[in-house]
């Protein structure tokens, strides 16, 4: 009876119809719509529940049901876990974590906390966030800002294993999740703005052992493409895809980071992630593609090979970084149903990809504040199908290091960056938070020196001109089309990842701190409530005895909030971001709490 | 027409019949019940409020209103204000003052960041709490942890004056609130387990020029004594009342700390309140009655000379710090209509005196469990006359230094700490948050060295024996006949400063995080929220635009949080208290949030 509501439930949102091969404790409970064991909510990365308690027309009666504090300050990113009885809380550097008892008022029934050395903290871009846990087979896995990968015993939090995936040292840190599929977990790393050479890496479950690496740039064997079977856009990628589009050795200090979600699709076998900025952010320095950065991948979860690439920001000139979640759903394109990947891009174009072949779809502006590209050539009898053309004047490499390139739309930090959207299978329509931010941009020379910043570039940001005046937007897109449906204007930009549901609803946090639920159809406000802190993580569901709560960690940080965060005040600090998000501290102070809702 | 209604709540509560000439702003504002204006509610410190919209039937469907992160972790202990349409939010060191605008969910008006030297903090005994601002003539007053006092201008958060008003470097700090009375500001200081002679300061309010200063022990000059007029049990305390009671000179290093709270009877112009242990907690070092440490307080506001004075520990051997409050009240004491003053004692007597003459009317145990004395002489025909009689068996003195005296009932935090009980006009009762907790307690020979702590004695805390298995009770306490009326048994001390309104209900919090509301009738539970973190701040209510609200800052510390606040994990760190409460940690984690509460 369990094997068959299962199947049904995959069969509702993933088309399924062989049998499943891959690994059934995940499949199994997170088709179980009372539980949260991913932070992406399902392996399709949806952020959907089928949860219905709550909805449209009781979602204003929403009351605190109640709340925990982390102990940590800083940003909160990512949401906790709920398996059973049991909520999984994690925290920002030092990367606690908590097991909470939900039959108990949240009594802590056991608290894991890594020792990390400090000196870990200076080397992350953008605050000490981290984008939580994952739950597999009876163990809860954390990969610590160290780049420590640990498998706890989920019952009493005790060490199974641990692996070493990087160097802090080197620059390599980790602000991510994991994923957790078949008998590995598959995880990335963090570095671009410190020259690293960026990979994913899969790990066997059980014993914590290195199975493959993929870097995102480099030879092909460390890149893990086919020559001939590797796709792009409908041709095979070719021997040295990668290192015969950057200059020397520079793919060695090349980034491509891969510090975003992943996503899965169990019928295909294949994972899905961006990859990151080339860098330094100093076009100069790297003539070239700078493939595979700046990349959708589709890899073998088995073998790590690349089935198909896509490169998004060729020659990356604004650290339009790629990492964004890659979305899977089964919807309607241009008429025609299709089993898609949907990626919304810091470069603030919405991608529609056949996500078996690598086809684009579509490729449109999620923002019409957008100026560095006037679009990305569809027809695939043109030499520059599938790139983006750039607009000189927003060029900062035609304008050269030392010259400031003023008013590029969107800012570093993307039209969208790393908090997740959702889907709703139900409305087939993407739910988006995003930016609504502009900025000047100064390339600048810089050497790569091990474990040193290797940014090259002055930022500044600022709200978009000539729009609503605030910094971000919560819209509803239509991926098929590549058409925004609605746009809800908010003060700063939704940092917080959002949740669709069956009850007609979709979930967002603000920067000042509020939980907002939306109407679907219209984006109209159905509820809100402010919580402790400014909210950049993302919102979560599950039943408990039978009745629906939704959580949401506050605590303001991120890139964002990186000046409340780390005490900075130079307007051009935090790469930039400082000056346009400075008023927050009108707003909210640092936290770190969880905030359970339920209906009364 | 406001004129009359301050009078009359006036009359209501403190029976003045002449005209006020005290502080008219702060007795006006006390008067407004829609306000908060001082930690402890009014002058009387009776932690009542008028407010009936929150009331015994409905407070079970209290919902959180809104929250704020205060940015800072450890112990929160007092409450915000409100006055006006502004709440005036303070945290434990570095001691920031917010000012939030209530007509915005809270924005922030102003924020106030204190520059102070964090060496400060390993000199401050019990954890970096600060028990709160206090408002007066537009001015919002802070007394930081460096004892620096600020006033502030509560519009805009600009500095109008700075007062030191000791040096953290001789161990001098400060916890507490100030009294704003008449043209004065009215501070103590912290440093008894500093070997620092304590004493009370009075700062004109408008510029920050010290008045007067009356120490705890010392020669009369320094003391404010009358040697002829200051009373002591019916007899004026004659000369050198204080210095012949110790030996040599170590009344210098003598303590009597006043870091408690002050009321004032505005009809009497006299302020209350207790000085604290003598130094050091070796009583070997200190034969004598320690005049005056252990001694509840009548002075003069505008001299600050005594009025009387009562010894409740001469010769302190258990860390009886006598800085609870004292609550005014007008109470009938054996059938008589009374003004007293009210003082719970961590000793674990419950006093009531007259307060216009210091007579001794009641002094009995508010926790059965006491056990080091019998009780205190009540016949002013005996030469034992106001004094407690002491139980050899849990003598330290007795024992003397190197011997651990066990299983003496209460613990040095003593039956109740510095939060503050409640009092009911319209009950008559009081309400009060209490510890069940006992010790071992060994004294050992410290020598001093200014600026080192000088504690000499090793402590060990637990649980009362032979009674309910928790540490703290809830009682409801008849002032007139001494006598415990009902006591809710709770796991821990409740450490959390109560509240007592017209709506029949009692607030108080808890070390694991909730805020309670029972019947003061019998102590039924009637409401309970789990708020992010442990809960030693005090409940405070107030209304915005017509409709009421309850406030209380969580936050885990304090003396019994200091293993959390502190990272401390050795059972007899943290002078004893680590042990006894090291289950917290099961319950709750560090924050600092405070969480507002209405009707829906």
């Amino acid at each position: 009876m369990r094997k068959s509501a299962l199947v049904g439930a995959l069969l509702a949102t993933t088309f399924v119809t062989s049998p499943v091969l891959a690994n059934d404790d995940v499949l199994k409970q997170t088709a179980n719509p009372n539980q949260w064991v991913l932070q992406t909510g399902d392996y399709f990365n949806q952020r959907y529940s089928k949860l219905d308690q709550i909805n449209k027309d009781n979602v204003k009666n929403l009351k605190v049901a109640w709340t925990f504090s982390t102990g940590v300050l800083r940003g909160h990113e990512g949401s906790p876990l709920v398996i059973g009885d049991t909520m999984y809380v994690h925290t920002p550097f030092p990367n606690i974590v908590y097991a909470l008892d939900l039959n108990n008022d949240g009594r802590i029934i056991w608290k894991y906390e890594p020792k990390q050395d400090p000196s870990v903290i200076p080397v992350m871009c953008c605050d000490t966030v981290n984008r939580g846990l994952a739950y597999a087979d009876g163990k809860i896995f954390l990969h610590q800002a160290d780049t420590t990968v640990v498998a706890l015993d989920a019952k009493n939090g005790k060490e199974i294993w641990k692996a070493v995936n990087g160097d802090p040292k080197k620059g390599e840190t980790n602000t991510a999740t994991v994923l957790p599929v078949k008998d590995k977990v598959i995880v990335g790393i963090s570095g671009g703005e410190f020259g690293v050479q960026c990979h994913v890496t899969a790990y066997d479950m059980n014993t914590g052992k290195k199975v493959w690496r993929g870097y995102s740039v480099g030879p092909d064997d460390q890149i893990l493409v086919d020559p001939e079977k590797t796709m792009s856009l409908g041709k095979p990628v070719g021997k040295d895809s990668s290192i015969k589009t950057w200059q020397g050795d520079q793919w060695k200090i090349g980034g491509g980071c891969t510090w975003g979600w992943y996503s899965y699709d169990p019928e295909l076998n294949l994972m899905y992630y961006g990859s990151g900025n080339p860098s330094t952010w100093n076009p100069a320095q790297r003539p070239g593609d700078n493939k595979w950065s700046m990349t959708i991948w589709a890899r073998d979860v088995d073998t790590g090979v690349a089935k198909w690439v896509y490169q998004m920001t060729p020659f990356d000139e604004w650290d339009y970084d790629g990492i964004n979640e890659v979305i899977l759903a089964n919807i309607k394109v241009k008429g025609k149903d299709r089993k898609v990947a949907v990626h919304f891009d810091r470069n603030g174009l919405g991608y529609t990809l056949d996500r078996v072949t690598g086809e684009l779809l579509v490729a449109e502006k999620f923002d019409p504040v957008v100026n560095w590209t006037t679009g990305v050539e569809m027809d695939p009898s043109k030499p520059n199908y599938g790139r983006p053309y750039v607009v000189d004047k927003y060029s900062t490499a035609k304008n050269g290091p030392d010259v400031n390139t003023k008013g590029v739309c969107p800012a570093a930090l993307g039209t969208k960056d790393q908090r997740p959207a959702a889907f709703s299978p139900k409305t087939g329509v993407f739910y988006v938070p995003t930016n609504h931010v502009c900025m000047d941009y100064e390339p600048f020379k810089v050497s790569y020196t091990a474990g040193q910043p290797y940014v090259g570039a002055t930022l500044s940001m600022y709200p978009a001109p000539n729009s609503h005046g605030g910094m971000g937007n919560f819209i509803a897109w239509d991926a098929g089309e590549g058409k925004i449906l609605w746009s809800k204007p908010e003060p700063f930009s939704v940092w917080s990842g959002a949740l669709a549901t069956a009850g007609d609803i979709v979930f967002y946090g603000t920067l000042e701190g509020y939980l907002k639920a939306v109407d679907p159809k219209d984006g109209k406000e159905l509820f809100k409530f402010k919580t402790p802190s400014g909210i950049i993580g993302n919102v979560m569901t599950y039943t408990h005895k039978g009745k629906q709560y939704v959580a949401i960690l506050s605590g303001i940080g991120g890139w964002a909030g990186i000046g409340l965060a780390a005490g900075l005040t130079n307007p051009n600090d935090g790469l930039g971001a400082v000056g346009g998000y400075a008023s927050l501290k009108n707003y909210t102070a640092l936290g770190g709490v969880l905030t359970v809702f339920s209906l009364p």
